[in-house]
């Protein structure tokens, strides 16, 4: 009786949407569905100090930085960019179902290669954090085959040990990592790579992620693999320019790229992750009834910006 | 003294290794030791009928077909092959961080669509199988969020549920799988995809796999993204023109491409799962001490054939 008065007050779509729901009580909602009944507290806008463009001559890669997870690769990179440290420098790698990677292609010529002024060459490593209780953590339920726990934080992928009070970032598909020597405080973002390939979990603490690609992956994953060793390409004209990388913040409004993020830490993710463990989607026979950290979508979308007017 | 007595009997190169080996004595073999030190029965050739090759402008993509697990679809896909069905056809989708899909770009229009002669349609599915103590399973130690046991069978990533007595083939990168609608028994082969990202492992036992790509995936890892939904092209000038699929077998031995894939039911491949679960490799800082099924490479070699003078 108090659905019916109810219903008399509200739309006909949602008395459409009603009597289909009573129709299959049973159906649980799609992705699709979930984020089409979205709130707008349920999204998050990227900060603009934490965003990075990484400018290709087929367009722009947009990359969410993590400076709870890498605070000292994430400035780095900032003072780096901002110095215009990458403006000119190129893609030099792209391995099958692993990683492309940009550097400076004379790095190791000394009289060549690209001064640094204001960052730093390299770092020491940010390859794992203490867990902080006011750390959001969204733990999935399917457990995972490298680590004790796993879930979102603030959007990002990650890992727990409860154990150690460990947690760090994890390689999954649009991971931002920076490259490194043998030593472990030999990376530091002047050689950045993002994985483009089945994750590469081996890499989990033994490397510093510093970020996640949000848009513009297709950019990167499409590249021509590289012929050489790791995939390295073996001739300049191979290389793929790099116009700049900028922080956004210092990009005109104007041309910035706004985009907002799912939280992580709100129901509806919660939702979200249950949609995908079974897919009510009527294409589906077998219902997986589990999911993998990586095969986990955090959803991005294009918001409008009103402009001033010039 | 045993040893010193065999030594001098043994090449300079074998001495300097076992110098090595005594100053490191614990130091376990990579993944590139053990197959330097692999023996030729370690090894197996593709069977050409049992090997599809896709020509693409820019190249031969090579497939290993699977008939332990798909023998129908394995069959009727070699009779498609060989009516020449798929000659002339396209990839008509390229959706990034999943799968780039090969149809009939006519598929919906009954006047133009590629007429079928000796090939079927459609098939029932087979999307998985009763599990067999003839069929080879060398089982991973670390387990799997989706399945029960995964391992692999002859070359293949497998999953198994001991309950139910199924086993079936797992969607990591580089599997072929036979696309369909909603009603399970609406695939056949007609269209075949790709799996080109992180394991969209939601797809197991939801649609057949009949292969996996054992030479040339980046032909098709990096062709350009479908803008249209779910990564379909949305202009005929978009496709990417299929020039034919062949079965290997009847193609001329002498324009046959020769590779060998490495055993996977024998000990070597054991080590080989050792040596990626903890990487002996300087590079690494701290060892995943764990592997998940599609991290595991399947080693696949050249093989130089004599040819008969012509």
């Amino acid at each position: 009786m108090v659905f019916r008065i109810l219903a008399i007050l509200i739309s006909a779509r949602v008395l459409l949407a009603a009597a289909i729901f009573a129709a299959e009580p049973q159906k649980p909602p799609t992705m699709a569905d979930i984020l089409a009944a979205s709130q707008p507290a349920d999204w998050r806008p990227l900060n603009p100090e934490n965003t990075l463009y990484i400018e290709l001559p087929t367009g722009r890669v947009v990359i969410e930085l993590a400076p709870n997870f890498a605070p000292n690769h994430v400035d780095n990179v900032k003072a780096l960019a901002r110095e215009h440290y990458f403006d000119g420098l190129a893609i030099v790698r792209a391995q099958d179902n692993y990683v492309v990677q940009l550097a400076d292609p004379n790095a190791e010529k000394p009289e060549l290669k690209r001064k640094i002024k204001n960052g730093k060459a390299t770092l020491p490593p940010e390859f794992e954090r203490e867990t902080d209780p006011k750390l959001p953590f969204t733990r999935l339920p399917d457990g995972d085959v490298y680590a004790p726990e796993v879930g979102f934080s603030d959007g990002f992928p990650v890992a727990r040990d409860p154990k150690s009070k460990k947690m760090w970032m994890v390689h999954c598909y649009g991971m931002l990592g920076a490259g490194r020597d043998n030593t472990v405080d030999s990376g530091g973002g002047t050689e950045l790579y993002v994985v483009i390939g089945h994750a590469p979990r081996q890499l989990d603490r033994n490397v510093t992620l510093l970020g996640r690609v949000v848009k513009g992956i297709e950019l990167l994953s499409v590249l021509p693999r590289g012929t050489g060793n790791m995939g390295f390409y073996e001739r300049p004209d191979q290389l793929v320019p790099l116009k700049s990388i900028r922080v956004a913040a210092d990009v005109p409004a104007a041309e910035r790229t706004n985009l907002e993020i799912l939280r992580t830490d709100k129901p509806i993710f919660g939702k979200l992750i249950e949609s995908r463990r079974n897919r009510p989607e009527a294409w589906f026979h077998f219902q997986p009834g589990h999911i993998e950290l990586c095969n986990v979508p955090i959803p991005v979308r294009s918001i409008n910006i009103s402009r001033k007017p010039q």
